[in-house]
């Protein structure tokens, strides 16, 4: 996994913007939450808490959503509102992704076995290949409804080469958690950032914004959406 | 002016988080805007920028209410909106301000005389006592409109004090700069913040949140009011 000295990636990102005319792929990050004080999660993640120590109120937004109910826990119905317009569509033209290895898992360190297959039971909601950054080789692991599991452990570059090529046509989505969305904001890589701002506060965890500046980095809020939970921001670049 | 190692204020903060019974006197931040990534002001204040470097985008939704077209600017008209009622609440209500020194001036070190009189003009838009923290002493200073701008030296809690005695049974106000409502904060001595969410990143700046825990301050999300051009979140402790 890439760390703060490694070089920009080698790969031009001029499709950047637009997304109205034909269709271009792009990497984006997507109906990410964070709180008012810039926690994408909370402090000390474990199996109890995926998400960090009151990281689940960051998603309040998104529970109740038809998107989530539907397409992550495999209900039936769920609420259609602004908030499932923008989870809907993050969820959409994902051809690939990427994910830290903390957003994969609780598990540190070498694999000690196969046993540890995500957060998501046997079906998870990818549907598509999925790389995992982690410094710890492994196995593919192939799940149920589509979802593979790459593990890649030579940089942050090397994943995203292999991320856009099994895209295809379509987008790449970085999954999280904030480390992994970091390092390739940092290294240049992100076309757009989709935030969903919940009405809460952390005061520790992942901060998305300590140290990054977004405008420096050619970003500019393209849109906001007020949603019955989360108030949704664009930011692309240009 | 007290630094970090001030100890707390000796004054007792009981009468916290109910606006709903009797009357009752707070200490509050009200209408004060930051950006997604928690800056409450841009980088580099001058004369010709107040607010920092693109400071001013905080404050659009601000800009074109009734609230700020009458009542700052000495207008007629203006827009009475979702964000001009919380403006007009914020301008509820005050017995009696605090500002930072850079809140009241670009004037930096001591005073080279008394043609500095605020930002605002001859009738500033507070007409009440306004206590103004610095290091370096200056005669009160009488302004149109029943603004009295008083220069406290020694420290925030005398500030503090003095602001309450003249505020009466009407709330405190701290209007700011960033560092004068971090340390008020971070003292213990504010009941309720509003904040004005706006759908901009800046990148660099006065940031309100760096290394401020606000669930362990007592804060948590009471209210949040989506305007038309800001979201607006009330926290309380409590």
């Amino acid at each position: 996994m890439g760390g703060a000295a490694e070089p920009p990636l080698p790969i031009p990102f001029t499709m950047v913007g637009c997304r109205n005319g034909a269709a271009m792929s792009i990497v984006k990050v997507a109906a990410f939450a964070v709180s008012l004080d810039g926690y994408a999660a909370g402090p000390r993640q474990s199996l109890e808490n995926p998400l960090g120590v009151r990281g689940t109120e960051l998603m309040t937004w998104f529970f109740p959503t038809y998107t989530f109910r539907t397409a992550v826990i495999g209900g039936t119905d769920g609420e259609k509102g602004i908030d499932d317009g923008m989870a809907a569509a993050a969820m959409a033209n994902n051809g690939a992704w990427i994910l830290g290895r903390n957003m994969f898992g609780p598990v540190r360190g070498a694999w000690p076995d196969d046993t540890w297959k995500g957060w998501w039971g046997d079906t998870p909601p990818y549907h598509v290949p999925v790389f995992v950054l982690t410094h710890h080789a492994r196995k593919p692991l192939e799940m149920k409804g589509g979802t593979i599991f790459h593990f890649v452990t030579d940089g942050i570059a090397s994943a995203l080469r292999q991320t856009k090529a099994a895209a295809g046509a379509k987008d790449v989505r970085i999954g999280g958690g904030t480390a992994t969305v970091r390092q390739y904001l940092q290294a240049g890589a992100i076309d757009e950032i989709h935030l969903a701002v919940s009405p809460v506060v952390l005061g520790e965890g992942e901060n998305l914004f300590a140290g990054l500046n977004l405008p420096q980095l050619g970003f500019t809020v393209a849109k906001t959406v007020r949603g019955e939970g989360a108030t949704h921001v664009v930011l692309r670049k240009g």
